[in-house]
């Protein structure tokens, strides 16, 4: 097993960002600069084509620390950001920008290659949850949440179906195919976002992913537009859930 | 034209709470105590079977005012409340009990009646509003939101798409037969929550209405559960929205 590697920290506007490695895999680990004694963990996945330091991520993470406290980590997936690309990934991603220009669907395609990310991604993710849990700041016994749209839903859905440490998450954007089962031993509280009008996920695939989750207390937010226009109240949304479910004061109003 | 005409007052943890009527309508008027200059209005609409202060009522108006410091006003829909029935109420209430106790379904009834009862309800609201932009406090510039679910939303739909007063509303939990029309030509924002689990009204005729409104921003919240179960934190949200709309101070955490 590996121990958690921290390789650079900075500090700014109450938030300590930390470099950090878990074998191979590069992460980022955003904290409260005041290092309180113990926080809940989020664990955030970032979407296909980008990789953890994306704005979305960092804007996201300075929510959830600055508002709630938590511990947020990030880290890069499979083929994407500081991560070699396997020849499989580069021929994926040549046939999915072929499909692009070509005018044709995507889903198949980014369907499949984000299944095979998630195989490769699952135990990365668990080895850095074993990690990071070794930290005397978030340690074993705390709650722990998971926020992934897109690409880190189809690695979040089997991560989160396998993990019992994972107590609650916000998933979307995302067809069912390959998930729908998975997501049916998800019993955890889901915050689940949809794109009403999303040019690559007919609206009956997104709500029957929603529909799919076992979970008692799940909620659906869908909003006009097309696939990359959600929301930016929605972050706001993701982080009062997490702050309702892993136990801390709700954020300040933006 | 019918003035406000206010009968008690009472105070209470910031929170100025007014009895009024305008004509026939009686109504209930919540403002911040501390009286400000001017400050926008939401108009709410109570369910079917309940009236101006039931508790659903009386706890989001106090949310609005304390978190937002809006003025909130309820009025007693026709015949609910303080409000005499007519015969024709009174028949459609004996066949929707007639129906319950039979275990029969209870759409085509709720939708007629509340179809009758909004053709009554709408010039209400119209004279409500002329009336309450007569006080100093509130005014005829400011914006108005409206927040009604259930029969509030029967008759919130018919009012907000005739009246560009409104210039924000939260709508759900209704049948759309009666509305789908109406509200295709509604283009103000709009949130609208629905049960995934409701279990007197299908799910794709949920999902109907909120696809009928012409919005550009509109925002489904679907919860797991049925009819009566949702979850209180969507008022939150609710309160959420018309802070982020009528253009004042975001809510402190709960």
């Amino acid at each position: 097993m590996h121990s958690v590697h921290f390789t650079a920290e900075t500090s700014a506007n109450g938030v300590l960002e930390r470099d950090f490695a878990v074998g191979e895999i590069p992460g980022v680990l955003w904290s409260p600069a005041s290092r309180p004694d113990r926080a809940p963990l989020v664990l955030m996945g970032h979407g296909g084509g980008t990789h953890k330091r994306w704005p979305a991520m960092t804007g996201r993470a300075r929510s959830l620390v600055t508002g709630c406290g938590f511990h947020v980590a990030v880290i890069d997936a499979p083929g994407h950001g500081d991560r070699p690309r396997t020849p499989y990934d580069e021929q994926e991603i040549a046939a999915l920008y072929r499909a692009r220009e070509a005018g044709e669907p995507e889903g198949p395609i980014v369907v499949r290659y984000n299944a095979h990310l998630a195989e490769r991604a699952v135990p990365e993710w668990r080895a850095t949850l074993d990690a990071l849990q070794e930290l005397p700041e978030i340690g074993a016994e705390g709650p722990v949440g998971y926020f992934g749209l897109n690409m880190a839903t189809a690695i979040g859905v089997p991560f989160v179906a396998g993990d019992p440490r994972i107590t609650a998450a916000v998933f979307g954007l995302h067809w069912p195919d390959a998930l729908a089962e998975t997501a049916k031993r998800i019993t955890v509280p889901i915050e689940f976002m949809l794109q009403w009008d999303d040019e690559h996920i007919p609206r009956a695939s997104g709500l029957a992913l929603f529909d799919a989750f076992a979970s008692r207390e799940k909620t659906l937010h869908a909003n006009a537009g097309r696939h990359k226009e959600l929301p930016r109240f929605e972050s706001d949304s993701a982080v009062r859930f997490f702050a309702r479910h892993l136990g801390r004061t709700a954020p300040s109003p933006a």
